[in-house]
Formats: structure tokens, sequence, C-alpha cells
């Protein structure tokens, strides 16, 4: 059983939902769990949902030409995850997401959510209040990568989000910061 | 005179407005000339306005400890910029933004912005819009970083936005890019 509870409170920190708007949006969206390593997005498969993190964790990640495996984030419990460029243009996907653990995730439909902010608008307000907060995390990370070295980003990663080390390996810290595993080993060994 | 028209084009690609609702906003928004050089924002300062090009371009960069000046983003007309973090925190700024050419803008106020909302709530929808959008593109971005060298960087930035590179200098792009102008130019010579 997936607890729905941590989905609500997830957005009533933003907004306040009636009974009414609890179960509509109850009836909408998708309890999903699934097994550690399995993917809830393969590359190049269209992108049709959004989801919220009830519990585990996963990895959303891009393989270019050459087989390079680049992570692009991390999500962890009561965090969201999608593709966003492919998700809001309906294209196929850039990247993959895999569950590093056993995840309980709820996924929301593009055309269910696009249909919800007409039927209940204040969800306008909740996903204008966690896009600004995911475009605003965007732009510190765009700020990281070309101010720093990659020595202060890697302790800059691991101070900003010691939950996250705690459940991933060395190679993909490596992969989220564009280096080798041996790389990163150098630095940390220095 | 500063012509509103575009400012009202721009958010009706999103949402419609009525009469009151356009003399609603014309008395909140602020409307600026800049010369060319001028800092709309500095590094440090408060960061309380989001930015509408009227016309024009501007520039967001960081200086860090040692002196390096890193350009987060760009934007020209029909664009919007502010340094994001900061504005929705209402931190001190971590960017700079300076006009590149002497323009146009039009800024809405932090709290004049949150006040929008509120009186009229359809302006979740446009800046939910806007910023789902912001965080798509900062996320194809990171994409970028990870998974591209400078040298593909470099065409994927000339090619997708080719307006911005006939207003910017070599130095400003190899700023955008996270490399010295002389690496820059290493690669276009190749």
């Amino acid at each position: 059983m997936v607890d729905t509870s941590k989905f609500f409170s997830n957005i009533q920190k933003h907004i306040v939902l009636n009974d009414a708007e609890k179960n509509y949006l109850t009836s909408i969206l998708e309890v999903k769990e699934v097994l550690r390593k399995e993917l809830i997005l393969k590359q190049g498969q269209q992108c049709k949902k959004i989801y919220f993190v009830v519990s585990g964790s996963l990895r959303a990640f891009h393989i270019n030409n050459e087989g390079k495996d680049s992570t692009i984030m991390f999500a962890i419990q009561d965090w969201w995850i999608t593709d966003m460029y492919c998700f809001i243009n309906q294209k196929p996907a850039l990247v993959a997401i895999e569950a590093l653990e056993n995840c309980q995730l709820i996924g929301l439909d593009f055309s269910s959510l696009e249909e919800l902010y007409i039927k209940i608008p204040k969800f306008e307000r909740f996903f204008r209040i966690l896009f600004q907060n995911a475009y605003s995390r965007e732009q510190l990370r765009a700020l990281d990568h070309i101010s720093y070295t990659t020595e202060e980003r890697y302790y800059r990663f691991v101070h900003k989000y010691p939950e996250i080390v705690q459940k991933i390996t060395q190679k993909q810290i490596a992969s989220y910061l564009g280096v080798t595993p041996e790389f990163l080993s150098a630095i940390k060994n220095k």
C-alpha cells in the first residue's frame, strides 16, 4: 500500500485543498511501486508523467552517442521528477529515469495535469511555486558549473544534499559532476 | 517612451486579460530605460525585481573570489530576466545584470507580484508556464554541460540562439561556456 498522505502534505505546503478537491486529485493520480534498477522512463520513449517520490530514490540520466552516462538529477522522498522539456512538449525523452532502490511513486499524467489546471486553478499556484523553485535550483547549478572547479562542486554537492549522497555510488556522483570516477577519486584522495 | 504593448502581448500568449486587469497591471509595473553597460542589479544587492525586456539585450554574470567572470544567462527582446534564487528568497544577488546595449525594460517588484497572484490568480498560470519553460531550458543546459564537449556546446549555443550571438562578444560567449576566450578561439580556428 502506498501512503498518499505525504503527497497531500507536499501539495498543502503551498495550497489548501477541500475534500472534493482531494477526491478529484485522488481520482487522477497513479500510484506506482517500482523495484531497484527498474526504469520508469526510457530515453526516446514518450514522457507522459511527472512523479512525486513517496519513498525511495531515483536518478535521471542521459547516455550520449559515445555511451557516456551523465546524471541530470537525483530525486529522493518528497521531491518531484520528470524530463521537464519532454514532458511539457510531449516529445521523446532525452533522459532515462531509474529507481536506485525500491520506490513508491505517485504519477500525474500530462493531460490529467492540464485538465487539473482548468478544473482546480489553485494548482496553477502549486506548480508555479514548484517550477520557480526548480528553475532557481537549476540556475544555481549552472552557476556552479561555470564558476567552480570540480573539486569545489563535489564538496558543494555533498554539503547541500547529504541525504542524496548516502544513497548513491561514487560513480553516480562522478556522472552528476560530469567527470570520470577516476578523476573524482583523485580529487577525494588529494 | 517605452511601448508596453509587447509586454501585454507576451502575457497574453498564455492568459487573457480584461481592461480592468490590464489597468491594474499597468499601475504596478515600472518602466525603465537603461544605457549600455549600466547595471540593473549588482552582485550582493537585494534582488527585488523581475524584468521583461521590451528592447535591447542583457547579461547576468557572477564574479567569483578569483575575479573570474561567468555568464549565467543572456536575455533579449521578449525574454524575462532576474536572479531567480535571490528574487524568490529575497536574498542578496549572486549575479549582476548588465545592459549590453541601451535597453527598455519593464520591472515587476517582488511584493507587487506576490499581491498580483492574490488579486488576479490567472497570473499564477502565466508565471507557472514561464517558470516551467525556464526550468526546462535550464535542465537542457545542465545536460549540455555534462554530456557535450565545449566545442559541441559552442555550436549548439550558436545554432539555438542566433539572435543572441549577434549581440555579444566572443569573450562573453566564452564566459557563458565556462572557458577562456583563448580556448574558445582555438576551437573556432580548428
